[in-house]
């Protein structure tokens, strides 16, 4: 089978060398030459236009979009659609908020072509050598693709989620869990920190990976970087995220569903992103003017 | 070597098991007589009280307390006094807070009796097949029953974790973290059963082990749980708690440490326990003082 990528970053990158690798026939497209040129040198067939992309492809087309979250995936929709026919089918790999993909299908289904939407998870190490797959849309256009899905993913790695829009909806609240029990392994590794025992965190993190009930991929990632970094010294605690946390507090805020740590997770974030708060000068200030407790001034 | 166990509960009853599969001489005591007998029944060498116990130990003692934590620890402790001779060692393995672990120490240390606190993580499968434990106190004792450790842990799963009380510390911290992250998974899962979309979530915890970021052991209960059950239809969402995770906030408030999350999920312990909330009362009573909004009567 023919497969088309649109988008050869990191995780478009690799998964190009997975789907060859299971012996799909790939052609690989970029906005950024130097990404096709590198492709090719992987022996995968290169398109430096979608224009072209569509042209190497030939029957029911199948396009995976491995592109920016927003307006680049309707960007790229838009430019595909003159040279895409009738049931030719897209696959958005990529981390879109799940409203979108719903907008997407709607719109291209009055247009003929499918879409499915496919949240992917393993990062970068996944996408080239298994992913997690989790696909939303037509089950008859997810049945014509759904080898691909279950080759490029781990073993039972790949589920179809239901409706269009469930794949990315699926993917999202994954996302949310994960903002929540990083928060918690960090939070803990914080106590031990300020603690008064000298707890070697490599070790306590390694030992939590060997029978415990917290043992987890995220508590290895959490081995790995103290055997890196013992006290993580060369590192800032400023936490950055891509909008998934945020989108499943947003759903949770819609759907009227408490989700107290999932949203104490992301705050913690943009509060890491600030060196100081306007929040704390205002009860700095407070206490102050009830109380004459001193604050600390600006200098 | 011969190792003494008070407690048979169901985590003292397995980790019996544990050290006579790995041919230790085990006599076991609980002041349930019919534990003393089912221990029996298991080959196991029974006493029925701790002086019976102490004269069936011969040489330095090597006593295990796996009895619930608070008063009935010192209880067994102070039992046990008159039967112990200088340098005999006292595991204690339950969930005991670890000031009271560092007290123990002190106390025993001026009677010349030795002490070790070990946290033990696995649940009951793990006392019986192989736990996780995490130990503290002085290191010349840990070194005389590092192997009893060794063996009745999983592989790569005892560690030394320094000064008297650390290995409770740690213990404690580690169900901190297992606390932020069910309640995280359980919020994630909450999302899923509000959404507009029909997920299958015993499918969907299977997938995310296969591969995903947050697979994990508590996922994997998470599904096993789904298989069971699969809206969990049979269960109350009323969250119980045994006292880790309240001693980790509390911990994290001694020290000055924000531990939002991990606060939170106790909160949430706390509400599920509650059919109403006084709280929610007050809110809707001021609700209706200032803007006229209706309020739900008590019938």
């Amino acid at each position: 089978m023919q497969i088309g990528i649109i988008g050869l970053g990191k995780m478009g990158f690799n998964l190009a060398l997975n789907l060859k690798r299971n012996e799909y026939q790939v052609v690989a497209q970029d906005v950024n030459t130097d990404f096709v040129a590198k492709i090719g040198h992987e022996g995968i067939e290169m398109a430096y236009t979608v224009e072209e992309l569509c042209q190497k492809l030939s029957g029911r087309k199948v396009i995976w979009l491995m592109v920016p979250a927003g307006e680049i995936v309707d960007a790229v929709i838009h430019a595909l659609l003159p040279y895409l026919s009738p049931n030719d089918i897209l696959i958005d790999g990529g981390n879109s908020n799940f409203n979108d993909s719903k907008r997407r299908y709607s719109k291209l289904k009055t247009l003929g072509i499918d879409f499915l939407d496919c949240g992917t998870s393993g990062g970068t190490s996944g996408a080239l050598h298994g992913a997690c797959t989790m696909i939303g849309g037509d089950p008859e256009v997810f049945d014509y693709v759904a080898k691909v899905f279950k080759d490029i993913s781990v073993e039972n790695g790949s589920l179809y989620t239901g409706a269009a829009g469930s794949g990315h909806f699926t993917k999202m609240v994954h996302n949310g869990i994960e903002y929540g029990m990083m928060q918690s392994i960090a939070e803990g590794f914080e106590v031990f920190e300020h603690s008064e025992f000298d707890i070697d965190f490599q070790k306590t993190a390694k030992l939590f990976n060997h029978g415990s009930v917290v043992r987890s991929w995220l508590m290895e990632l959490t081995e790995n970087a103290f055997a890196k970094d013992p006290k993580l010294d060369g590192i800032k605690g400023i936490m950055h995220s891509s909008g998934e946390g945020k989108w499943t507090l947003e759903t949770a805020l819609d759907l009227g569903v408490p989700t107290p740590v999932i949203a104490l997770s992301i705050m913690m974030r943009y509060r890491s992103q600030m060196s100081d708060t306007f929040s704390g000068k205002v009860v700095a200030a407070l206490r102050n003017e009830f109380g004459g407790h001193a604050v600390e001034k600006n200098e």
